[in-house]
């Protein structure tokens, strides 16, 4: 066991633009009425607008996470960035973030942690790391997510699924008798799944400056639905049970399980393969979809605000991401 | 005082192809024989070639920490990806060097930190508070730029300044009764510099697929040489005292001072300002430019290598980014 005395003390979430039905997705993708709602489970998504930026979406969630946690931007000693998609290329995302807050000269330091969709899981464990090690006391975790200039259109199973929107956590010690925690967390990456989901140029292997029309598919999210899937099936249920062993609790002790909503599909997949209980699942997928990394703090935000959890409260997140990425972290709310 | 227990295990380097000399940069430049040298002090630097990849790249320099640290891959629980570029858009850089490595299926978890050219810094600072609170034991920190791929030529400045290459750390705990630790580390971003070094297109502001030739400067490093020098001329010596004072040191404990190469004026800047003496100056950018993220555990590397540093004897790593970032990093060895 690796418990760290870190507390959420505020969640906040932002959805740009106006939501984007089923009937409309059906009419874009040129498929017959009814086919979106049936294929994704999704009834709305929201899409950035023209003059929506990652950095200004994510401010807004930040502004929101602060006025929950009741504390000022002056109070935090960190920013991190924890999304899949960049701002751009250089320099990392949480800078942009910073800039929107209006806190330009703030000197608060502003990084960025990509784990894909799991990144918001891989900043809390990390960061949770630095304040339980006494290196930062308050920490801003921001993730934004503009996932729908990246879609391949030609693809409808996977332009379907994505939403764009931002959500922010900020952590912080817990104090002494208080019951918050960080109870366990793991990740595995099988990188014999990296092609299974991923944007192949737009990096130092295939630059930009190598853009053609006809090429395009490369700069665009492409995945292997089913591959993902199988590999998936193959290892979670291990993963998860390695995960709750460690951590000496079991599937049963948690009020809510907040899965990546990486599809209606993958949820089915994790409640079955997981023995997640109904009244424990926390299923946003049809008012958001696919969000990216925002999913996961997305749907820590929504158990929050709608009571499913209260302090003290055990809760799990779990999910993979493109790497193929497993991870999984248990906190006592 | 935040004293860390965390050690240094082994360092890597590796460099691509072969390298370009300062006359061969004046006729590609062209300019007059000895411009290249005079402006940049740089005698050599490294481009990786058409068939080089960022990972197979941080793999092999990834390779040479683990032998220096007589440790092997599956001994690590942890592979971090500490870069200031992508080698695809998605997913995170550090996927493709554990598949670089052979190693696809081991599990092992892989992500990224990206504060541009202190990446390495941030990642070194975090990872070490992952393993001081028990989350890890031995942590692959892989650095691995192509810079030359995103270089405007029009901007001779600056595109005569950049090298690719790679470079590797290992770290774990620290024994009971070795000198090694981390002594302290600070980072301040100042997002009023977000413009002075930026690649501006790329990410979902400026999607790749709006790419035209006539706007390719968007897509390639821009960068205001002078706005960086005045920046961080006025904020390096208050950071630096500060950060010497909070971890109860002075600039003249330190065997070595390890600055980001950002460039020669940068490094003579740093010395004058900060009072580093020749002697412990660690100053590597003749044969290898400035390699962005690599740059700093490439001359934490040399100076292991060459015997600059010997075990317990006091470093400072320290350099700006962009973003505006400064950070600094003090390791007893």
């Amino acid at each position: 066991m690796n418990i760290r005395k870190v507390k959420i003390y505020g969640t906040g979430k932002y959805l740009p633009g106006r939501p984007i039905t089923d009937l409309e997705m059906d009419d874009r993708l040129g498929v017959s009425r009814g086919w979106t709602r049936r294929v994704t489970d999704i009834v709305a998504r929201h899409y950035a607008g023209e003059d929506d930026t990652a950095s200004a979406m994510g401010a807004k969630a930040a502004l929101a996470a602060l006025e929950a946690a009741n504390l000022k931007f002056s109070d935090m000693d960190c920013l991190v960035g924890a999304s899949g998609t960049k701002e751009q290329a250089l320099p990392c995302s949480a800078v942009f973030i910073q800039q929107a807050l209006g806190m330009e000269q703030s000197g608060v330091p502003a990084f960025d942690i990509d784990s894909t969709c799991l990144s918001f899981l891989a900043a809390l464990d990390a960061m949770s790391c630095m304040i339980a090690a006494g290196r930062y006391r308050y920490v801003l975790i921001v993730t934004s997510e503009i996932a729908s200039v990246g879609l391949d259109w030609r693809h409808k199973e996977s332009a379907a699924l994505f939403g764009d929107g931002a959500a922010a956590v900020v952590i912080g010690p817990a104090e002494d008798g208080e019951p918050s925690a960080i109870v366990g967390a793991s990740m595995r990456t099988y990188s014999a799944g990296a092609a299974f989901s991923e944007i192949r140029a737009g990096g130092t292997k295939r630059h930009p400056n190598g853009y053609r029309p006809a090429g395009a598919d490369d700069y665009l999210f492409q995945m292997d639905g089913p591959a993902i899937y199988r590999m998936a099936s193959r290892l979670l249920p291990d993963f998860t049970e390695e995960l709750l062993r460690a951590s000496h609790t079991s599937m049963t002790d948690f009020s809510a399980v907040i899965p990546h909503q990486g599809s209606a599909m993958a949820v089915r997949l994790m409640r079955k393969k997981l023995g997640i209980a109904e009244r424990q699942l926390v299923y946003i997928t049809p008012n958001h979809g696919n969000t990216i990394a925002a999913s996961l703090p997305m749907g820590l935000h929504e158990a929050i605000r709608t009571g499913r959890i209260a302090r003290g409260d055990r809760v799990l997140l779990i999910g993979t991401a493109a790497g193929l990425t497993l991870g999984g972290l248990i906190l006592d709310y």
